[in-house]
């Protein structure tokens, strides 16, 4: 049972004692200052405030929550993390911390949340096997579904990490080359085909040295934790552009994120084994000998647009772990540095109802979503709010929430 | 005729007081104190310093020359780089400016170089149709050596910026998936084939908004410089990885900049015509109006191996432009940071000798390079250092230097 807390927080709220994420706000009053806020119940704490009341916390740990993200935290690795998680949980547990901690409760509702993280560098999986497999039909009708490579490795790709955006800022709908079917020259305009992709991103800390892999058995000390993730895509962009050095302006021009990072220590009780592997792993890859914790995360997604849930789309069916997909990116040596971001992929299960992107959930489009006023959806059109929650199993039969990735699409300006 | 300096610069000195390159040094007293340093003759200005003693300046201004790195210069825009360099070039050649500038003038052989810039976001580009031409008969023998877009638009893809690393960092040979020619299935270990792409880099600043495009007219505003670049690449792990979503492992593990970034202003007589357009461009792409400078550049690289010179890439050959490689990358309203960099891809010519990386110098190994003392190398092995140098004509039939990219490859750890 989860120590229980002095806040007033329901025994259903999906931001229980238990959970304890991560986020970086403001307040109206102080609109340039950015703080470190952990989400608690309907409030969020001001942690660095805490702190500088704690007489026995050492100024090294002060300064981390004082920081105005959270990449001073992350360069400070896997001890101080749990460290400063046994902390905060000491403050809202403890009643002999309520009077000090108390007058630093604000009501979430009053804040600001900002981009959590200075994003380093950002990476994009491709780790759903019925993602991969769905699109792979769609764009390669002819060839095979799954590309050689896939079942052998996480495919990934580096995206644009200065266009990662908060959850709620707005998507100007993109312009770019789009080729119609049957044309041999492209022409230029917005994207006719906006789409989403829901997913899981795993927040890095615990810088490495450039020559340096972390083996699976390090995943542990070099992710910090969890949020969600909006790879919004231009698919007539994409399409045009990708071959032969992948996705570039089709996914350039905004990616949203969470405001709030669960601590991976939160997720313990979300763990599940991956899918049996259909080919046998290299050693570097290979998570089958039972040793670690399973790195497969219940994370049960769903997807809202235009206020309704299109798709729920289940975590626990992707065919690569986070685990893996860290040991691969490293694995030629590659730098980690604190504020890395890598993403899933879209998740997408077996069920159409399941799949985390419209061009799957619509077919490219050949078979619409119908919503409940009888609006029908290929791709987004403007004003289009799409919103994407999780949760995951907690301690005790609680759940562990992820909050929301939240986003409108705007319509492109006029062309000059 | 450029103003004589009073500073003692051979004529035919590649960093005469017309090419003031921008670079980031410490000295042996004050190791982890990094200076903006200018480079003239053999000397590096030690910019922070003389700013400090120059009453008469801007305090904003003296900060952007007494800062860590060249980011908040690059911040600080068109009009900012503008006047930094016309200070500059006055501390220089005035010769009322020496008594106060000739102390801060430091031999550049007792400073250590660094990275001149924290980078943002790191994108590769594909703009030499030779390399791209060879790159395509080499690895799609069957198909069509250019992709349909090619001619359309400007092909890249976003490369890890936190492994970009200054000239003279050794680079660790890379492990990773590779297949072998008619296998399944890869095999794990260090790259058999280890590459170089000699190549041309811009130095971005002047941030913008995310939605804002930067059309063509607007390149001179964002681009603050140039430098050389040295892509590593792994072609087993890259051939073997790269399809649907690009290179990843196969470039990630090192890409080495030169320390001195050579302002584009530096470049006013090295502009020349880009090669003639065989594909109607859109028109953010159409440069062939003639109301813009020239945007392609004649700078002549050289690729040295072992001590000796093995290529001789043409920059003035390539296809693309910076100004179309910059709109095009903004175009569907992706944002630039200060600190982006941005890269051309290999620099190759029409000529076997003008061949920017091994791949095409020795036809993906099958025609041997035999250097002057009879050695043969098909890629890199274990030990060889790669130099890349290049010059550009400067006023008055001088000549603008970049200094070098040069890094030594190192053997693999023991696999564990």
């Amino acid at each position: 049972m989860a120590a229980p807390t002095w806040v007033a927080v329901p025994d259903d709220s999906p931001f229980g004692v238990h959970n304890l994420p991560y986020g970086v706000f403001t307040t109206a009053d102080r609109p340039h200052e950015r703080r470190i806020g952990v989400a608690v119940g309907e409030y969020v704490l001001d942690a660095g405030a805490v702190a500088a009341t704690d007489g026995d916390l050492a100024a090294a740990t002060a300064a981390l929550l004082s920081a105005p993200s959270l990449n001073p935290l992350l360069a400070a690795g896997r001890p101080a993390w749990t460290a400063v998680r046994a902390l905060l949980t000491g403050w809202l547990t403890d009643p002999a911390h309520r009077p000090a901690v108390e007058p630093h409760l604000l009501p979430r509702a009053a804040v600001t949340l900002h981009l959590p993280i200075e994003v380093a560098d950002y990476v994009d999986f491709y780790a759903s096997e019925h993602h991969a497999t769905n699109v792979g039909r769609i764009f390669r009708p002819d060839g095979a579904a799954l590309p050689p490579n896939w079942k052998h490795l996480p495919i990934g790709y580096h995206g644009r990490s200065g266009t990662v955006v908060v959850s709620g800022t707005p998507v100007v709908r993109p312009s770019g080359q789009r080729r119609a079917p049957g044309e041999a020259v492209p022409d230029f305009g917005p994207t006719r085909r906006l789409d989403v992709e829901a997913e899981i991103g795993f927040v890095v800390g615990g810088p490495t040295a450039q020559g340096t892999p972390v083996p699976l058995a390090g995943a542990e000390d070099h992710v910090f934790g969890v949020c969600l993730v909006n790879d919004w895509s231009a698919r007539d962009i994409q399409a045009w552009e990708y071959v032969p050095l992948g996705p570039f302006l089709g996914k350039s021009f905004a990616t949203s994120v969470s405001p709030w990072v669960v601590p991976l220590d939160a997720l313990a009780a979300a763990r599940v084994a991956p899918p049996a592997r259909d080919a046998a792993l290299l050693p570097y890859l290979d998570d089958q000998d039972g040793s670690a914790p399973p790195r497969g995360l219940d994370i049960a997604l769903e997807m809202w647009l235009r206020g309704e849930v299109v798709s729920r789309p289940p975590f626990a069916t992707m065919y690569w772990t986070y685990g893996q997909m860290l040991a691969h990116m490293t694995v030629n040596g590659a730098s980690l540095r604190a504020g890395d971001l890598f993403a899933s992929g879209t998740v997408s299960g077996p069920e159409r109802a399941q799949r985390g992107a419209l061009i799957e959930l619509t077919w490219n489009g050949e078979e619409p979503l119908v919503l409940a006023d009888g609006t029908e959806r290929t791709y987004l059109e403007d004003g289009d709010e799409v919103v994407i929650t999780a949760t995951a199993p907690g301690p005790d039969g609680t759940r562990i929430g992820f909050g929301e990735v939240a986003g409108r699409v705007v319509a492109a300006p006029p062309q000059g």
